[in-house]
C-alpha cells in the first residue's frame, strides 16, 4: 500500500534538490527531473534492487537515466537513498568543474550512475546492452547468482532519435522482459510541444516492435506501481509511456519548455515551494523524509545479503571465476596460450587478410577466455567475427557467445557498452571500418567512459574494391585517432593481428578498434619473439643495410608495400628501413627515446597508408613525404584502385628517389 | 490491363541484365534486382513520370534505391528505358574503374541517379528531404510547375538502421502524401533469415508513425499497380511491403542469401536462363522487349512536354527566377546586400557569440535569398538558425522557410541532402557540433556527392560549459576537417562569421560546416574592407611590431584569446603576430607564396585551438607549439574550463616565451 502524503513529500524532496541546484549552479534542467519525481520515487523505494551501502553489487538492478539532461533526478535520489558517495556538498557543487555531479551523469563520478548519458537515445540502447548481459549471464550462472532488472527513463529525444529504433527492434526480437523502459511522456520538446515535429503513436510502434507497452498517468504513485508490477509478469521487455507534466509544481513554466533548459529564477522557485506545499530552506530535507528515503533504501538492500549467502555456498572455483569475471581481469593462462598460437603463426608464415587472421585469433582467444562476447552487425561471414565455439543467441536461448546485431551499427555499439557496463563479459563486434561513422557517437561514449569494448572494423582501405567510395573509408584512421582514449590498431600480418588483439584486451580501461583488410596480406613478422611488438605502437620492422637513407613507415596492408618498396630502394643503392606503424596512440605513449630512435634519421622519411595523411606528421614530420589518399577512393578491382591512387612500391621508391636527387 | 507476358520478359530483362553484368564483373549483387525486377518494370513503366530524353527535367518524379547494392538495377532500367547517359557498354563495364555503372550508385555519373546510395537506411532518408522539397516548391510555384511524386526501394537493411526510424516518423508527421516507399521484403539479410536478429512488424510500425501502409505480392504485377495507384489518393505517405523472393529465378540460390552479394556463377546462370525462359545470349535484349521499354520510356516523357507549354507560358520573371533557382545560382544582388552589411558590422563592432552572430547574418541573407531553406535538430533557440522572415512549415501548410527536425539530427542532415539534390533550395540546419557525430554519415554523402548542405553547428567547444563532455566537442574539427570536399568554417567574429555564410553559400558544389561560438567574442575585424578575408582560409589579422619573434594561429573563438595573448607578448617586447585561421581547407588551395607568407618565419608558432592538435602541424609544423586541448572536456563554467585546461593568454605567452628562451 501506498501512503500518499509520504509519496509526495518524498517526491517534493526530488523536485526541491532539482530547482535548488540548478538555481545554485545558474544552469541544468529542472523541468525532467521535476516532471519525473513521482516515478523515481516509486521506482526506487517499492521496485529497485539496490543497496545503497554496496551500490556495486553484481546483481542489483540497473537504472539508466536516458534523458541525461535530467541529472538532478539520479544524484537527488542517490543522495537520499543514503548512497555515501553522494552528500548534499555534491548536489550543492552541480555542475562545477571537479565534482561528481557534472550537466549529465558521468559514468565513474560516483557508484550509482552506471552509464554516462546526455547524447539522446543511447542510454535507452546501452541499456539494452545491460539488460542482454544479464540474461547471458544467467544463462551461465543460474537465477541464485544474476537475476535482476533493467530499468530506463527515456525522454521524448531519446524515442525521436533513430537508434531508439535500433535498440527497441533488437529488444523485443529478443524478448528481453526483464528490460522496463517508462517513458517520460511531457509532450514537451526544446523547439516547444512534440506537435511541431511528430505525431507518432509510441505504444502501437513499441508493439510493433514486440514490446508490451501501456499508458499511464506519471503523477498516480498507485498507477505507477501497478505498471511496474504487471511489467515483472511480462514475458516481453515492457514500455510504460507516462504522462508527465516537465516543471510538475512550477506555477507559471510547468507544461512548457520554459522549464526545460535553465534555472527557474526565485520567484518561480518560491511559488514550486507554496504550490508542492514544502516548506523548507534550500537543500533542507526534512528529518521524516529523509528517514523514509533511507528506510526505503535499506529495504531495497535485503536482496544483497541473500544474494551474498547464496554466493558463499557455491564452490570456491565458481566464486573466483565469477569474481574474476566481475572485475574484468582476464583468464590467468591467457597470456600462454597466445604466446604458444603466435609460436605457430611465425613457423607457419601466413598469406592471410588480417580479417582473416582475425578469425584464426578468436578461435584461440575465444576459446580460452568465455568472457568474449563476439557479434557482428549483419556482417558476419565478411568481418569474420564469429569463432567456431561461439553458440549463437537467439530468443529463448541465452546460452551462447554470439549476438546477430542485425544491420544496426550504432546499436551495436552502444549495446557493447552496456554489456562492457554490466560487467562479466568483454564486448566485441564488427561491421565495415566506413561505418565506423554510424557508431561512432557511441565509441565515442566508450571512450569518455573508459570501458572495454572492441570493434573489430574490416574492408578498411580502397583495398576492399568494388563496391566504390561509398564502402571505402579514407578519413576514417584519422577521425577514429582524433577520439581521445580511444587505441586504434592497424596491424599488417598475422602475427601484428594476434598482439593487436592481446593488447587490444589488456587495455581495461579503454575502447580499442581493428583496422582490417579484406585482401591478403604477407607475413613479415616471421622471427620467433615473446615481445609484443605492436604494444610498442610502432617499431622498426626491417633494417636498413647501412646507415639509412629513406625510412619508410607504414601501417596495415600498407606494410607489405613499403617492404616491396624498400626492395627496389634498396637495389638502387638507397638503403631504406621499414617501420611498421600498427598504433599511433602507443607510439605516442613510449619514451621520448625510443620514438626518436624509431623514427630514426634517415634523409627522406615517407608515410604509408592508403587513407588521409592527417595525423601522419606527428611521425614523419609536415616535411616527410606521404603515400596515400587525398579524396574519395572509387569503384574498381582492389589492384586497379591502388594503382590508380598511386599507392605503389614504385610511386614510394619514385618520391624517395626524388626527394634524395632533390 | 497489363499484358502479363510482356510484363514477365520486360522484368526478365533486368534480371539477365543484373546476372550478366555481376558475372562479368566478378563481383556485385544480382539477388536484389532479380527479386525487385517486377516492382522496377511496373513503377517504371506505368508510374513514374520521367523521361528518358531529358532525366533532369525539374517536375521529374524521384526514384531512390536506397537499397543502392542493387544498383543494377537502376542501370538496366536507366539503359532499357532509353537514357542516353546509360550504353550497353556501361552495363558490361559494370564495377570497373572510371565507369559510370559503380558498385553502388553514384550520383553525378549517370543522369537518372538521384542520388549516392550505398550506406543504408539514408536513401529513404533522403528521398524524405526531396519529397519535403517538391511540396515546398510546390507551394510557391503551384502544381503547373511542381507536383510530382518521390519514390524508394528500401530493402531490411534500411528499415533495420535507425535512421529509417527518424525517416518515417518525420515524414508521416509532415504527410508527405507524394513519398511512396516499397519495401523489398525478401526476408534476407547477409547473416542468414531476417528472424535471425528482428522481429518487427514493419507494416504495423510505420502505420504508427502516421502512413498507410499494405502488403503485397511483389511478383504480381497486377496487385503493383493496384497498390500504388491506391498510393497516388493517399492524404499519408504509403508504405507498399513487396513480399519477394531474393535472386528470383536463380534455380538453386532464389530464396537465399547466396544470392545476395556474388556472382551467380555459369550453372546458376544458365539454370535461371532456363527457369525464366529467357534464351538470349549474356547482355542481348531481343528487339521486341527493347521497344516495349523505349514504348513506355517515350510515354513516360510526355508530361515533360506538357510541362515545358505551360512553362514557357509564364511571366519571363517567373521563368528566369524558377530556372536561376533549379540551377542554384544566387541572386545576383546577394553580394551587394552581404557587403552593405558588412560595412554596419564593421562600424558596430559587436561583441556577440559566433552564433548570435550567424542569426544575424541569417536575417539579412534569408531575406535576400529565398532559396535557403532553414531548420534544426530541435535547438533553434539555441543554434539561432531562425531568421524572422522564415515562416516555419508545418502539416498542411509548406508556404515556409524554417524547418523544425525535431530530435533527429542524422535525419535532418541526410533531408537536407535531399533538399540540395532536389534543387530550388539550398538548405542549411542545426545542431550543437559535437552532435555532428550523429549525422556523420550524411555530411559524408553530401562531400561524396558535391553537393551544397550548410552545417549550423554551434557550442563549439568546452566554452558551452556546464554541459560537460558529452556536449563538448574535442576532436570534432580534426575529424570533420578529415572528410574530404568538406569545407569546415569557425569564425572568430561577426564579420568573420558573415563572411563564412558568404563563402559557404558560393561553394556551389561542396558542403559547408559552421563551426558557432555558444560565448561571446569581441569583434577584431574592425576595418573596413570588400575583400572577403575567410575565402582566404588563414590571413594575419594583426601584424607585429617590428619583426615577429611569435606567430600566433588560432581560430573562432581562440582568435580574440590570440589577441590577449599578443598584447603580453608584446608588452614583454617580443613582436607578436596572430594570423586568423577560419578555414583550413580554403588555405590549404592558396598559392604556396601566400601560404609560406601567411605561415610567416617567426622563431616561436603557435596554434590555439580549444580542440585537439590533430591538423595543426599542416600549418605550426610539427616542431610547433599547440595551445588546446588532449582530453575530454568536463562540466563547469566556461571561464573554468578554460582556465583547467590552459587555454588562457597567459599560457599561450609563457609557451611562448619560454620557446624563445630556450
Amino acid at each position: 500500500m501506498l501512503d500518499t502524503a509520504e509519496h509526495t513529500a518524498m517526491a517534493n524532496a526530488i523536485r526541491a534538490l532539482a530547482m535548488d541546484a540548478v538555481e545554485k549552479a545558474k544552469s541544468g534542467h529542472p523541468g525532467m527531473p521535476m516532471g519525473t519525481a513521482d516515478i523515481a520515487t516509486v521506482l526506487f523505494t517499492k521496485f529497485l534492487k539496490f543497496d545503497p551501502a554496496n551500490p556495486l553489487w553484481p546483481d542489483r538492478d540497473r537504472f539508466v537515466l536516458s534523458a541525461g539532461h535530467g541529472s538532478m533526478l539520479i544524484y537527488s535520489v542517490l543522495h537520499l537513498l543514503g548512497v555515501e558517495d553522494m552528500t548534499l556538498d555534491d548536489l550543492k557543487n552541480f555542475r562545477q568543474l571537479g565534482s561528481k555531479t557534472a550537466g549529465h551523469p558521468e559514468y565513474g563520478h560516483a557508484e550509482g550512475i552506471e552509464t554516462t548519458t546526455g547524447p539522446l537515445g543511447q542510454g535507452l540502447a546501452t541499456a539494452v546492452g545491460m539488460a542482454l548481459a544479464e540474461r547471458i549471464l544467467n544463462a551461465e550462472y543460474g537465477d541464485d547468482l544474476v537475476d535482476h532488472y533493467t530499468y530506463v527513463i527515456a525522454g521524448d529525444g531519446c524515442l525521436m532519435e533513430g537508434i531508439s529504433h535500433e535498440a527497441i527492434d533488437f529488444a523485443g526480437h529478443l524478448g528481453l522482459s526483464k528490460l522496463v523502459v517508462i517513458f517520460d511522456d511531457n509532450g514537451i520538446t526544446i523547439d516547444g510541444h512534440t506537435s511541431v515535429s511528430t505525431s507518432i503513436d509510441h505504444v502501437a510502434r513499441f508493439e510493433a516492435s514486440g514490446w508490451r507497452a501501456e499508458r499511464i498517468d506519471g503523477h498516480d504513485p498507485a498507477a505507477i506501481a501497478a505498471a511496474l508490477e504487471r511489467a515483472k509478469t511480462s514475458k516481453k521487455p515492457t514500455l510504460i509511456a507516462a504522462k508527465t507534466v516537465i516543471g510538475y509544481g512550477a506555477p507559471t513554466k510547468a507544461g512548457s519548455h520554459a522549464v526545460h533548459g535553465a534555472p527557474l529564477g526565485g520567484t518561480e522557485i518560491e511559488g514550486a515551494r507554496e504550490k508542492l506545499g514544502w516548506s523548507y530552506a534550500p537543500f533542507e530535507i526534512p528529518a521524516e523524509v529523509r528517514d523514509a528515503w533511507r528506510l526505503a533504501g535499506l529495504k531495497a538492500g535485503h536482496g544483497r545479503k541473500e544474494w551474498e549467502k547464496r554466493f558463499k555456498a557455491l564452490p570456491a572455483e565458481t566464486r573466483a571465476t565469477f569474481d574474476r569475471r566481475i572485475r574484468g581481469d582476464l583468464p590467468s593462462d591467457l597470456a600462454e596460450k597466445i604466446a604458444a598460437y603466435k609460436a605457430q603463426l611465425v613457423s607457419e608464415k601466413p598469406n592471410l587478410a588480417s580479417r582473416k587472421a582475425s578469425e584464426n585469433a578468436l578461435q584461440v582467444l575465444a576459446a580460452a577466455a568465455p568472457e568474449l562476447l563476439g557479434g557482428s552487425a549483419d556482417l558476419t561471414a565478411s568481418n569474420f567475427t564469429k569463432a567456431k565455439s561461439q553458440k549463437p543467441i537467439v530468443p529463448g536461448d541465452f546460452d551462447g557467445r554470439y549476438i546477430y546485431y542485425g544491420i544496426r551499427e550504432f546499436g551495436m555499439a552502444a549495446a557493447m557498452n552496456g554489456i562492457a557496463l554490466h560487467g562479466g563479459f568483454v564486448p566485441y563486434g564488427g561491421t565495415f571500418l566506413v561505418f565506423t561513422d554510424y557508431c561512432r557517437p557511441a565509441i565515442r561514449l566508450a571512450a569518455l567512459m573508459r570501458i572495454r569494448a572492441i570493434y573489430v572494423m574490416t574492408h578498411d582501405s580502397i583495398g576492399l574494391g568494388e563496391d566504390g567510395p561509398t564502402h571505402q573509408p579514407v578519413e576514417h584512421l584519422a577521425s577514429l585517432r582524433a577520439i581521445p582514449n580511444l587505441y586504434v590498431f592497424r596491424p599488417g600480418d598475422a602475427v601484428e593481428t594476434l598482439e593487436a588483439w592481446e593488447a587490444a584486451l589488456g587495455l581495461e580501461r579503454n575502447p580499442s578498434l581493428l583496422s582490417l583488410s579484406r585482401q591478403n596480406l604477407p607475413a613479415f613478422r616471421t622471427e620467433t619473439s615473446s615481445e609484443n611488438k605492436v604494444s610498442l605502437g610502432a617499431y622498426e620492422a626491417a633494417p636498413a643495410d647501412g646507415e639509412a637513407e629513406v625510412s619508410l613507415f607504414a601501417s596495415g596492408s600498407e606494410v607489405a608495400i613499403a617492404f616491396a618498396a624498400k626492395a627496389l630502394l634498396d637495389e638502387a643503392g638507397h638503403p631504406t628501413r621499414v617501420v611498421s606503424v600498427p598504433c599511433f596512440e602507443l607510439f605516442e605513449a613510449q619514451s621520448p627515446e625510443y620514438r626518436a630512435e624509431t623514427i630514426g634519421t634517415a634523409k627522406v622519411k615517407i608515410g604509408v597508408e592508403a587513407a588521409i595523411r592527417l595525423g601522419w606528421d606527428a611521425i614523419i614530420g609536415s616535411d616527410g613525404l606521404f603515400v596515400g589518399m587525398t579524396s574519395f577512393g572509387a569503384s574498381g578491382p582492389a589492384d586497379k584502385l591502388y594503382e590508380h591512387f598511386g599507392i605503389t612500391p614504385k610511386a614510394i621508391a619514385a618520391a624517395a628517389t626524388k626527394k634524395l636527387g632533390g
